[in-house]
C-alpha cells in the first residue's frame, strides 16, 4: 500500500484538516503500517488495530496535548504515536534506543502517563482532572480503557470516587468483548446485556450540531443537552451499572465509524459531570487473522503477515512449566491452576482444557487471584498462581497477608522473570526478588534449566511447607547449563574445590557463568537454585573463598547479592565481594543479549569482572 | 449487669438452644461485655457493636466450625469470639499473650482467616467455596462484609468472579453506612438509593418457611423459592448492581431485629448460586457514645465509659503532621492531602475542614489513592498521601509503576511505622522501609522527633525532586532526643569523634540509642534521618569504625540494616558488624515497651549487645 496521507501527518492539528473521505484512507494506511511494523518488530497488534477509528476521531474532537489522553496499559497507542509525530521513527518501535511500545512521556508531550500495567488510567484520568478543577483550567482529560481492564478493581475503586466528582472526566470504554484473552466474569456477561439494548445513541446527536451552532451560547446549550439526556435516559430506562456509579452513559456506539465517534465525543464534551462513553470495536479489525484470532495477537513476537504464523519455535519454561501441571495434575485432584488473564502467556493452555474444572482465569485481577488461591489452599487445594513477575508487583500486600500470615501454601508460578526485552521499562521482571525478599516464610527457587524447573515444582507441591515460588525467565533454557550436576536441590558447584575466587549467580545467567568459570583459572562458581533462603551449606562454600563475584540479573537492592553481603559481613568474612547487579533504575528496551551486555552479566563482563580488568 | 446466659455459652450449638427472648438478653450481656472490655483495653467498638445480632444469628443457623465465616478486617468478630469458647479469656483482648482482635486460626478453629486488611474477604470466601465445589463438600461459606469494605476494589475483582460462578457462597454486606470515616463515593451514594426502596424482603420468608417443612425434599423446596424469587424480582423490577453481577440479591433487613435475620440467613441457605444479603445496621449500637460518634469508636484506645473520654493524650505525631500541612496549605495552594478512610487516624481532621476542595478522602481504596496523587502531581498539585504502614503495602505495584517510573513527586506520610502495638500481626508497620528500599528513586526520611519531622516534611515539599517518604510512628516523641544536634538534615552524630564504637539507629528508638550511648564507653551513635539512600557522609563515618551496632525497628530482611552491610563489605570494611532487628516473623500483639525488650531493642538491650554481653 502507498502510505500517502500517514506520511505528511506532522502533529494531530493535521488530522482536524483531513476530510472524511481522508480519514478513512489514512485508518486504511494507519492499518498497513501497524500490521508491516509489529510483523517486524513483535508488539501489541490486535488491540492497535481495534482502535485506529477511535484514535483518529480523539484527535479530530480533542487538542492533545492541552487535553490529556490516559491509554490504559498503553498497548494500544501505536495509532496515538503515528499521529503525534512519530510516523518517522515508527519503525524503531520496541528496539533499542527506539520509541516504545507503551506511552513514554520523554518521548512526547503527547504521553500523559507512562504505563504498561493494567487498570489504572481511570485514577489517574481523576488526580489530573480534580486538579484541573483546583487550578481553574478548563482542558479535557480523555481516558481509554479497555473492556479486560475493568476486570481490575482499581477501575472501580476510581469510579467510585469519579462518580461524585465536579471534576470533567470523559472515559472511553473500548469493548471489544475481550481482554487479553477472552472477557471473563460477571462483567463481560453483564456488557453483553448492555451491548445488545438498542442503543439511545445510534440516532446520533444531530440535534446537538444545531443547537451548537446557534449563537445563544455554549452555557444554554449545554442546559439544554442536559435535560435531553435525562429525558433519554427516562424513555430507554437504562439504569446501568455505570449511572448507579454517578457517570452519564452514551452508548453503545459503532467504534469503527470516525464520524459517528466525532459526534459522540464532541456530545460528550458538553455534557457535565463524569461521562462514560461506551465505544464498540473489533479488536484486530482490518486484519484476518488477527480477527480470527485476536488473543494471540494481543502481543506477539515476529510474524508472517501471509500465513500469520509466528518465526519462532515454541518450547520455553512456560510451556514446560504447563505441561508438568498437566502431567501431575491427572493423579492429583488438588492441583488448580489460577492466571490473571494470562492463561496463554503462562503455558496453562493445554491445562485449562483438560481440567477446566481446576482452571480459573479471574480477569485481569492479580490481587483477587492471589487471596483467591489463599481460600483454595485453606480448603485443601493446591493452588498454583501463574504470573507474569511484573504483574505479581501488584499483589504485594495479599502474599503478605493473605498467604505468608496464612501459613497457607500458595504456590507462584512467576514467569518472565529477569530481563523481559522489548517490552521495556514496565515489563522486566526485575522486583520479585528484592520484594519477595521481606516477605517471612515464602521459599523462592530461581531455576537455570529445565530439569531444574521440574525439581523445584516438585518440591512446591510435594514437599515445601508454606508459600513458594518458581520464577524463570521468558523463553528457551540454554543447553550450556547440563554441565551443572544439582547433587542437591538447593544449589550447584562447578569447578575446582580448591578454587580460591567464586562466581556466584542463579537462573538463566548461570549458562554465561559456566562459561566464565570455563574461561578462568582459580575460579570456581556456585550456581543456587533455591535463593530464599540462601542455601547454608552453599552459604559455608561462599564464607571460606578470598574472592566473591556475584552477579544478579535483578535489582541490586535487595536482592539476593546484597542479602548474602550481609550474611558475610555478620559471618566475620574478611575476604573480598564483588556485586554486579542492575543499578536502581528502571531498565529501557533491547534484547536481551543487549541488556545482559549493558549490565556486564555477559560472559565477556563475568571474566573481566573476576579477572579485576572491570571495575 | 450481670452475666447469666453468656457465661454459659461455651461453642455455638450451646446458641442454638436459646429461645427468642434469651437471645435478646444475651445480646444485651454482650454488649455490656464488648463495652466494659474495650473501655480497659482498647480496640474496635463501634464495629462490634453494630453486628452483636447478626453473629448471632449467624450461629443460631450456621454450624461453624463446619459451615466457614470469612469477616472482613476483623474487626467486628469479637461476637464471634465470645460465642465460641472465649468467654472466659476474653478479658486478656490485645494484650501480650491474650487474645487477638482479629480473627486468628492458631486461637480458634472457628476463626477461618487471619486478617486485618480490608476488602479481601469475598476473594477468600470465594476460594474456600470454590474448593467445597472441587471436593464435592455441601457446606457453608459465608462472608461478613462491611459498606465501608466495598470501596475497595478487590471486592469487586471477587464479585466479578463470583457472580457467575456455581460455587455456594453467602455473602452478607453489612451496610452501616459508614465506613472508617463516614462512607465516600458513587457506591455509598448507591446504597442509600437501594435502602430506601421498599425491601422485598420485609414481609418475610414465611412461605419458605411452610415449604420447608413439608415432606417434598430440598430440591423441589429450592425449585419452588427460585421461582418465586424470579417472579419477585420482576414484580420489585430491583435490578440493583449486584444483580447485575450475577448475585441473588436479598435487602434490605434490619441487622438488629434477630428473628429476621434467621429467617432470611435460612432462605439465603435454600437459593442456588451466589447470594448477597443486604443488612442495615447501626454501627455503635446500644452505646450512646458511639452511636453518636462511630468513628471516634472506631477503633479506640482505653476510655470513660462514662464520659465517653479517651484515657490519654492527643499531641502525636499525626497531630503535628496535619498541623503542618494546614500551615503551609495557607499559602501554598499546590498542597493536596489524600486519604484511604483515615482522616482521623492520620490528623488529617483539620485540614479536612480547612481545605475540604483539596482533601480526598477516596474509601478504602489504597492503590487508587496513589495513582489518584499521581494524577494531581502530574498536573502541578503536591499530593500528600497519607496513610498507615501496614496498609501501604497494598500500594506496591502503584509506587513503582505510577510514581517512581513517572518520576512524579508524590508524598507518603507514613504513620503507625514500627511497632503499633496492641493491633498486632496484621498491623505492625514493618514491611515499609524494606520495600521501600527496593524501589528506584524513592526518598525515605524517619524522623525521630518533631522537628525533623518538620525539616523532612519541608524538604519533600520544596527540595527533593521525586516520590518522598516520611515515616514516623503511632503516638508521642520522647524528649531524651533532644539531645541529639541534627547539623545536617540526613543524620546526626552524638558522642566523642574518636569512639571506636558506633551504634547505628533511626526512628523512635534512638531515643534508647542515646541512653545506651550515654551509658557505654568508647562509643558513639549516628542516627540516620534520611534512610533512603543511606547519607554518603555518615557512611563515611560509619565505614571508619571498628565495630558498628545497628539497632532497627523494622524486618531484617530488606531493612537499612542489610542494606549498610552490604555497603560496608563492599566498601572493603573488615571489622566487625552486628545487626539487631525484627526476625523475618510476623510480630504479635504486646505494648510498644514489651515489643522493644522482646526484640532486643530496648535500653539495656542495646547496652549489652555494644558490650559483649549478649549475642
Amino acid at each position: 500500500m502507498k502510505i500517502e496521507i500517514l506520511s505528511k501527518i506532522k502533529k494531530p492539528s493535521d488530522v482536524k484538516k483531513l476530510s472524511s473521505d481522508e480519514l478513512v484512507r489514512l485508518a486504511d494506511e494507519i492499518r498497513y503500517k501497524l500490521i508491516e511494523t509489529v510483523s517486524e518488530n513483535g508488539g501489541h497488534l490486535a488491540p492497535n488495530l481495534g482502535v485506529v477509528e477511535l484514535t483518529l476521531a480523539m484527535h479530530k474532537v480533542f487538542d492533545s496535548p492541552k487535553d490529556q489522553f490516559v491509554f490504559d496499559v498503553g498497548h494500544q497507542c501505536y495509532t496515538h504515536k503515528l499521529l503525534t509525530g512519530r510516523y518517522e521513527s515508527f519503525s524503531t518501535l520496541r528496539t533499542k534506543g527506539g520509541i516504545s511500545g507503551f506511552c513514554r512521556p520523554s518521548e512526547s508531550e503527547h504521553d500523559t502517563f507512562f504505563s504498561g500495567h493494567s487498570s489504572t488510567s481511570v485514577s489517574a484520568g481523576l488526580g489530573l482532572a480534580e486538579a484541573n478543577l483546583i487550578s481553574k483550567k478548563d482542558n479535557y482529560v480523555i481516558t481509554v480503557i479497555g473492556d479486560g481492564s475493568f476486570t481490575g478493581g482499581m477501575v472501580y475503586e476510581a469510579l467510585n470516587n469519579g462518580g461524585r466528582s465536579e471534576a470533567k472526566q470523559i472515559i472511553i470504554l473500548n469493548d471489544n468483548k475481550m481482554s487479553i484473552s477472552e472477557n471473563v466474569g460477571a462483567f463481560a456477561k453483564y456488557l453483553a446485556v448492555i451491548r445488545s439494548r438498542p442503543g439511545y445513541y445510534t440516532f446520533k446527536a444531530n440535534t446537538e450540531k444545531v443547537l451548537n451552532k446557534f449563537p445563544f451560547g455554549e452555557k444554554i446549550a449545554k442546559e439544554i443537552y442536559n435535560i435531553k439526556t435525562d429525558i433519554k435516559n427516562k424513555i430507554y430506562k437504562q439504569s446501568t451499572f455505570f449511572e448507579d456509579l454517578g457517570y452519564r452513559y452514551m452508548g453503545p456506539i459503532d467504534g469503527h465509524d470516525i464520524e459517528n465517534l466525532c459526534d459522540a465525543l464532541e456530545s460528550a464534551k458538553n455534557i457535565n459531570g463524569p461521562v462514560l462513553l461506551h465505544v464498540i470495536t473489533v479488536k484486530g479489525k482490518g486484519y484476518g487473522h488477527a480477527e480470527k484470532s485476536p488473543s494471540q495477537f494481543h502481543g506477539i513476537s515476529r510474524f508472517d503477515i501471509e500465513t500469520g504464523e509466528p518465526i519462532s519455535n515454541s518450547e520455553s519454561f512456560s510451556s514446560k512449566f504447563g505441561d508438568y501441571l498437566c502431567e501431575h495434575a491427572k493423579e492429583d485432584k488438588s492441583i488448580c491452576a489460577v492466571t490473571a488473564a494470562m492463561g496463554l502467556g503462562t503455558g496453562l493452555d493445554r491445562f485449562s482444557k483438560e481440567y477446566s474444572e481446576r482452571f480459573f482465569d479471574v480477569g485481569i485481577a492479580e490481587e483477587h487471584a492471589v487471596t483467591f488461591s489463599s481460600g483454595l489452599a485453606k480448603n485443601g487445594m493446591k493452588p498454583i498462581y501463574a504470573v507474569y513477575s511484573t504483574f505479581l508487583q501488584r499483589c504485594y500486600d495479599q502474599i503478605v497477608h493473605d498467604v505468608s500470615l496464612q501459613k497457607l501454601k500458595v504456590i507462584f508460578a512467576i514467569d518472565r522473570a529477569g530481563f523481559v526485552g522489548e517490552d521495556g521499562e514496565t515489563h522486566h521482571g526485575l522486583f520479585d526478588v528484592p520484594f519477595l525478599n521481606t516477605i517471612p516464610d515464602i521459599t523462592v527457587y530461581s531455576p537455570c534449566c529445565y530439569k531444574s524447573l521440574y525439581a523445584d515444582l516438585s518440591s512446591a507441591l510435594y514437599a515445601d511447607e508454606y508459600g513458594v515460588a518458581v520464577r524463570y525467565p521468558r523463553g528457551t533454557a540454554s543447553a550450556n547449563v547440563s554441565k551443572l550436576k544439582f547433587e542437591d536441590i538447593d544449589y550447584s558447584y562447578y569447578g575446582e574445590e580448591a578454587a580460591e575466587k567464586l562466581i556466584v549467580t542463579y537462573g538463566r545467567i548461570a549458562d554465561n557463568a559456566v562459561s566464565a568459570t570455563d574461561a578462568l583459572e582459580n575460579t570456581a562458581l556456585v550456581v543456587l537454585n533455591r535463593i530464599k533462603p540462601v542455601p547454608e551449606k552453599a552459604f559455608e562454600i561462599i564464607r571460606m573463598k578470598k574472592e566473591v563475584y556475584f552477579f544478579e540479573e535483578g535489582l541490586k537492592s535487595g536482592g539476593v547479592a546484597e542479602k548474602l553481603g550481609a550474611m558475610l559481613i555478620e559471618s566475620g568474612f574478611t575476604g573480598k565481594y564483588v556485586i554486579t547487579a542492575v543499578r536502581d533504575e528502571f531498565v529501557r528496551q533491547a534484547s536481551i543479549a543487549d541488556l545482559l551486555e549493558e549490565y556486564s552479566l555477559d560472559v565477556n563482563s563475568m571474566i573481566k569482572t573476576v579477572s579485576g580488568e572491570k571495575d
